[in-house]
């Protein structure tokens, strides 16, 4: 054994050991050369073995850090829903989800919100204070139907990133991305209509097919690649689809990312075909790596794209700022935004402007994106270890969402009902569904700062989960 | 002449002379007896006589002031629509008021919005300030779906004024009042469906009949009574109407009250026929008197109207809090809330419950109110002072929104096309009907603070009214 082998092997040995756990940042080279009394070569010969054993990664300018122990091999199905358009249901328990956020007592392990404890919003805070207190009261007025300009130029240079060149006049500010979802698909359609989604697919935009009285046209789709182009193109000739609705980039529930050829494709597919798409890009800037993926907008040289985001995700959304890139339906767009909530609150417009524009917002979603990857991956390890084997886990290169699919004999719904006692909740993935499909789904949220708290949650969820597959088995076995 | 009508005649004649204006308030008791050296008595009953002829008017705890120099004889016509539903249009003239409301260049003379330069606002930004300040940032979260619980318990408090009972869960917190008749209307109705309105009628509601394909089938409006309950009943025999939508109190554009019998007439016609109110009260508290007068939800004992108010009217606009009491279609109210924006914004919604609980609220709205009417009184001076002779004019008790009809020769579109060249934009008549209606008429807002600016704008306006009157005139002398 060399002397940089002797170096891996303590090193690994640390680590299967739980001295240094999954997530944690290991020792400087230095630090390593100096306890161990190497050269720095030889410490760095050490680190690049575990790296090809893929049991560390080296993150730029933060370190070498732990990855979950053994990766996630299996990967969550590829969807294979009812290839005809649906009703809606599912209304009682999003509503279950969404209805008591705040204040809630339970633990709620899937919802679908950011971090709010980082140092880094706080400027945010500091202008929104500093704005009301020296308020000539003007910010009580209403702001512009289409937002204050001051927003809309900053999130016209943050849409740079994701390859968009849109002049401020081309985004509306909305109440939250909700409102950019429901407006771009009331301009889109008339009740009766179909829409084609990704499947599994985010319950806010589908409980908007329900209100509006449209049908869902779920397409099969790819845990790493997104929606399937080939099933895509299928639907499209037989079914008079009016709009394709999809969240391309760190999707939720799924975790998928369009690789950027298949994003060009599908915006090809949509021309071909002449329909709309609408985009919901609410988690793009939440990107492990820079550049963040390109949107399907980026795309777009005729306009058939209503690009759908905001800060909820990357800020908070309880302040309630979206926007809407529409395209060329701009006019339709304003007068839905008119009739929907008329102008969107003037200082928090304001306030995100100034969090933009001093570049307080690059650095918070830096500072949040680096916590979330590292927490995805103590977030895997849990789930490997609690959860039943052979659970199929996503593996997202952005945001802070897990989706985990267990074996059939796990049933999201029940399982909360058991989860109830310990005040435990997660998000079932029937939600996820315009007919309860993936009832055996769950989707994790890993933004929260990962306490032993949520780590014994974590671990409750499993043990539950697991007595259900027992007994099925159990029931199996008596039938045989 | 005895010695009370001596000093009569010389404060009668100081008003004439304009020492003291319309809407001042005239010298105490103490200092005309004073001043003119006569005994309390004296004075006392030189002031009554003064309010005998409607020169004067006493307003508790504020003291004597001057009433508009000829009360307005002429009120605006009873309003004699279509009596068949129709589709909306105008939204272009809409988008022209709304668009670019702050930072306008133009002088607004018929916006909607309230007076934000009162002091009695400044522990609302004291209040919002704070929170932000000492935010634990959790305030960035999403608030519960209904609303927080800390506003909606102030506005079951506030409701009782209007004679309401209603449970704190009763309410649903919106962005907006727009919101809350936007959530209301799509709870009722199926796209094709036919609402009965008022006539004029706010056109915002319009415009969300519009939006969602529905049909306005406008009913006759008296100027002081309100809508017709004689047309209205009609109408239900005849049409298939799904829903009443009215702004019964301090009525937008019109101004009129309806008197609390025919309210409670209301309900029972909307019970007899089995259909739902939409009750717009955005205006309700902003009453010259008190108490307020009753909403129509106040005589609801099976839940089929749908309250709508907020705090635009009364606080500002640009913190988009507003309300809806669902009564029995909370369930179906909510699942719209939720599609339309998700939860309201958190921090707003804690500002304002603490602005009312700490009794801001009602302070503000007394000291508001008081100049508004204050106001009122200017404004009629001057539209009877500057606008063509015969103008109507609508006399409202409360809120801030004049109503004028002008002679049938003035067009308010065209109007505002000549004040442009002095930056002056009135609200034509016609935004307020489905078929374009109304056109000789305006909404002008008296809740600025009334500037010499303002009179030459007036004045101008004016002007240029009786430009086209006169130019009609010189085409008809020519054709004959």
């Amino acid at each position: 054994m060399t002397r940089y082998e002797e170096v891996a092997a303590t090193l690994r040995e640390r680590i299967e050991h739980g001295i240094y756990r999954v997530g944690d940042r290991l020792p400087s080279i230095r630090a390593v050369c100096q306890e161990l009394n190497v050269s720095i070569s030889t410490a760095q010969e050490a680190y690049r073995q575990l790296m090809d054993t893929a049991l560390i990664e080296s993150r730029p300018k933060s370190g070498y850090f732990v990855l979950p122990s053994r990766a996630p091999s299996v990967l969550p199905s590829i969807s294979r829903p009812a290839q005809r358009p649906l009703d809606i249901s599912q209304w009682d328990q999003v509503l279950e989800l969404v209805a008591t956020q705040r204040d809630d007592e339970r633990l709620l392990l899937g919802r679908g919100v950011p971090n709010f404890e980082y140092e880094t919003l706080r400027p945010l805070s500091k202008t929104l204070a500093s704005l009301h207190r020296s308020n000539d009261l003007h910010g009580f007025n209403y702001d512009k139907l289409s937002g204050s300009p001051e927003l809309r130029q900053q999130v016209a240079r943050l849409a740079i990133t994701s390859g968009c060149l849109l002049h401020p006049d081309d985004i509306v500010i909305t109440t939250g991305c909700q409102e950019a979802l429901s407006i771009a698909l009331r301009t889109l359609t008339q009740p009766g209509d179909v829409v084609a989604v990704d499947s599994p697919s985010f319950y806010g935009t589908m409980q908007i097919l329900k209100a509006n009285g449209l049908k869902a046209l779920e397409i099969p789709t790819d845990p790493q690649t997104g929606i399937s182009l080939e099933a895509l193109e299928l639907a499209l000739e037989q079914w008079p689809i009016r709009a394709i609705q999809i969240t391309p980039t760190f999707n939720n529930p799924l975790g998928y990312t369009m690789p950027e050829a298949r994003k060009r494709a599908l915006f090809q597919l949509a021309q071909r075909f002449d329909v709309a798409i609408i985009e919901d890009d609410i988690y793009g800037d939440l990107s492990f790596s820079l550049p963040r993926p390109r949107t399907v907008k980026s795309f777009d040289d005729d306009g058939r794209v209503m690009l759908c985001s905001g800060f909820s995700k990357t800020v908070g959304p309880g302040l309630r700022v979206g926007w809407l890139a529409p395209g060329r339906y701009r006019d339709q767009a304003l007068h839905m935004k008119y009739v929907s909530t008329g102008a969107s609150a003037t200082l928090p417009q304001l306030a995100v402007a100034e969090f933009v524009a001093k570049g307080h917002y690059e650095r918070h979603v830096r500072f949040a994106t680096r916590q979330y990857q590292r927490q995805r991956d103590i977030m895997i390890s849990w789930v490997q270890r609690y959860f039943p084997k052979g659970a199929g886990i996503s593996y997202p290169q952005g945001s802070f969402l897990l989706w985990v699919e267990l074996p059939a004999a796990v049933d999201g719904v029940r399982l909360n009902q058991r989860l109830a006692q310990h005040a435990i909740h997660v998000a079932p993935g029937s939600l996820f569904s315009a007919s309860g499909k993936f009832r055996q789904c769950l989707r994790l949220n890993y933004a929260f700062t990962l306490t032993p708290e949520i780590e014994a949650a974590v671990r409750t969820v499993g043990e539950f989960a697991t007595e259900m597959v027992e007994e099925a088995q159990g029931h199996a076995v008596g039938v045989n």
